[in-house]
């Protein structure tokens, strides 16, 4: 994109951006570059005092996170696509990129080339920001997407993706929702000015997800996604979670398919503004990370200080049990006529009240009962599901999916 | 908005921001806040060496040309949500503010409270970006989606809307697409780095627009939306154009309904991003112009250079004669069997050609036929509409909407 855009972008920023040295890990491989631009020594990059600038887009938190505090450390401004990174040590780097006069800015780390990181920073700064909601993994989403269209079982969609290179061989960081946790976190951080600790998220990731939530789904008039939510609770304190989420498909983030990515963002004055485009991929990683160069550079050439915008340690969260939602439970029960009865005693005891009920037979005396409740307590709905599975009657709890109405 | 999240602001800006004066022009009304901060002297207020940041919220060219010109004469920056002066003179204030070291931010002037001014000149700024289209007045969107909707005709809804205070009772600006033409004049003067003149955009209104045609649109797979659009034109010019198109459902703007307003822009790297929510109100709008507002305060705090982006002069506007698109052609016709090969033939002699037909039989001897072409070239297709109108077997051209893919 540099190389492309070079003019173009040269005359925005006032000044040519140039790339210097690349530091990569395997010298064999062959990039379409001269040779002597590269080298494995990642370290002689970010000590080099004619480098401004150092692009981190590494990934993890080692060595990238040595290497953009040594960057910082020696006065360098850095650019970073590293979700992982900023998620778990954004305050400590954002804090000595600010006491350096120095940029540290990682648009790419969320939503790919959606522009996010930076509005939420920014021009929507001056609202309370009451919710987030985001599609922030390509890869679910697509596998959604295709089980929703196909009415196919998660493993046959999950194989397809990993046939055509959307799905890792271990597709683990995406399918039980790491790479989202780390996302959210990060809006979450900046929405609320504190950080939000990735490993305490609340985390269900889509392995459970089945056909038959699809059809129910799609009949109930929603759609499954898997959501990273964050909102403000009581006390100061912040609600973040990463799970599959049913919405009514006339939310906006419903029809956002395939590898697309979504963030809805719902402030006290600007109301409702949604986001959406490619989160992933090397195009729309460059454009995001370009744009942040882009800046650095605008601001080197007219030697401004920093615009780092770092957030404060110690965000603290309100447990899951806290969480007031509306819940799809599909169970398979004894096909009796008494069932229905006891299973409807056991929401009432924990003052869960039903709002629809759909049930239907299976095969060898078997029945399927799927129950949308009114809004309720995620404690009492866990305590309603140890009693459901303590009940004779009930052979399994086949899914418990949370619904969001906005 | 600033009194509401006053200190939540003041912690983000590191300042308080704190409102000196408010300028009026009806003293007498009531507004809620001590009457010693209004004042009916407007040049008092941009000529007050206490006052560091002007807010203008006025609207139109005269008085706030003057007094934006004035306050950063003054040395004070300028936040406005005033799209009609950027659009016709953005290009000399954003120099002015620049040369004086100065910040001059308009977020709210296009789509209310979403982010998209700044993401243009920011996050995306590193892309060469070939298209951007999108829904920037909500009065029209909120009509046409009724239209859609209900079935209703132009003129039913429009008074509808009036009532209940979405349309003005001149809705000239809205309906006849001058707001969005000077809306879309400012992201493509963005886009492309010079200032477009928002009185030589191509223009056309919804008032055509019947319930006939949202019904044939309907039935084809499309929505009709009022879109500001702007594209990239071979030898460095520009197309921009404000006109009721059709878009195919499943396109993401297709579903931005009611008074919400969204952007898609399309750019070489990022590929497809969109932004949506409430482009208008005042609380949507208190939300941009405070986001600028907080900039401009954490810039003040850090003695910080000014970071108006400017563009330059003179955009070249390619004709919409160089319009390649596909268009949607209802007709009344004589109901007579050889109709259709002349009507054909005229198309194929302007080499247009068709892509489907839908022809029925309405009362008194005529009848309707709709034509879908394939792209095809502006200029041919208004060479095609002036033999259609002197063909005597043609009683009317009864619409002509042009239709987008993507």
């Amino acid at each position: 994109m540099l190389q492309d855009n070079h003019d173009a972008i040269a005359a925005k920023a006032g000044i040519p951006i140039e790339v210097v040295r690349i530091g990569i890990k395997d010298a064999g491989k062959s990039r379409g570059l001269k040779a002597s631009i590269f080298t494995t020594d990642l370290s002689s990059i970010v000590n080099d005092p004619q480098i401004d600038v150092v692009a981190e887009v590494i990934g993890g938190t080692d060595p990238a996170g040595a290497l953009v505090e040594q960057a910082l450390n020696n006065g360098k401004s850095v650019v970073t696509a590293n979700k992982e990174l900023i998620s778990k040590n954004g305050s400590a780097l954002g804090h000595l990129a600010r006491s350096k006069g120095l940029d540290l800015h990682f648009e790419a780390a969320v939503g790919g080339g959606i522009p996010l990181i930076q509005p939420l920073k920014h021009q929507l700064a001056g609202n309370d920001v009451i919710k987030v909601m985001g599609i922030l993994n390509g890869t679910t989403n697509y596998i959604l997407t295709k089980m929703t269209n196909e009415g196919a079982d998660y493993g046959e969609v999950l194989a397809e993706a990993q046939a055509l290179g959307y799905a890792e061989a271990d597709p683990t960081a995406d399918v039980d929702g790491f790479d989202a946790s780390y996302k959210i976190s990060i809006i979450a951080s900046i929405v609320f000015g504190k950080q939000v600790d990735p490993t305490k998220v609340h985390r269900e990731g889509i392995r459970a997800i089945t056909a038959t939530d699809m059809a129910y789904a799609e009949m109930l008039g929603y759609r499954i996604k898997l959501l990273g939510i964050c909102e403000a609770m009581p006390g100061s304190r912040v609600l973040v979670r990463v799970h599959p989420t049913m919405l009514p498909k006339t939310h906006p983030i419903s029809s956002v398919n395939g590898v697309y990515n979504a963030v809805w963002v719902h402030g006290d004055f600007v109301g409702d503004v949604m986001f959406s485009g490619r989160g992933a991929g090397g195009d729309a990683t460059a454009s995001a990370v370009v744009g942040d160069l882009l800046d650095v550079a605008r601001n080197l050439r007219i030697d401004g200080p920093g615009s780092a915008i770092p957030w404060d340690d110690g965000a603290e969260l309100a447990p899951m049990d806290e969480l007031t939602a509306s819940y799809y439970v599909r169970l398979r029960v004894n096909d009796q006529p008494n069932v229905l009865g006891k299973v409807a005693s056991i929401f009432g005891a924990e003052e869960i009240s039903i709002a629809s009920m759909e049930m239907k037979p299976l095969s060898h005396g078997s029945g399927e009962i799927v129950f949308m409740t009114h809004p309720a307590n995620e404690g009492s709905m866990r305590a309603a599901l140890t009693s459901l599975k303590n009940e004779p009657s009930v052979q399994e709890i086949s899914n418990r999916i949370r619904v969001e109405a906005s």
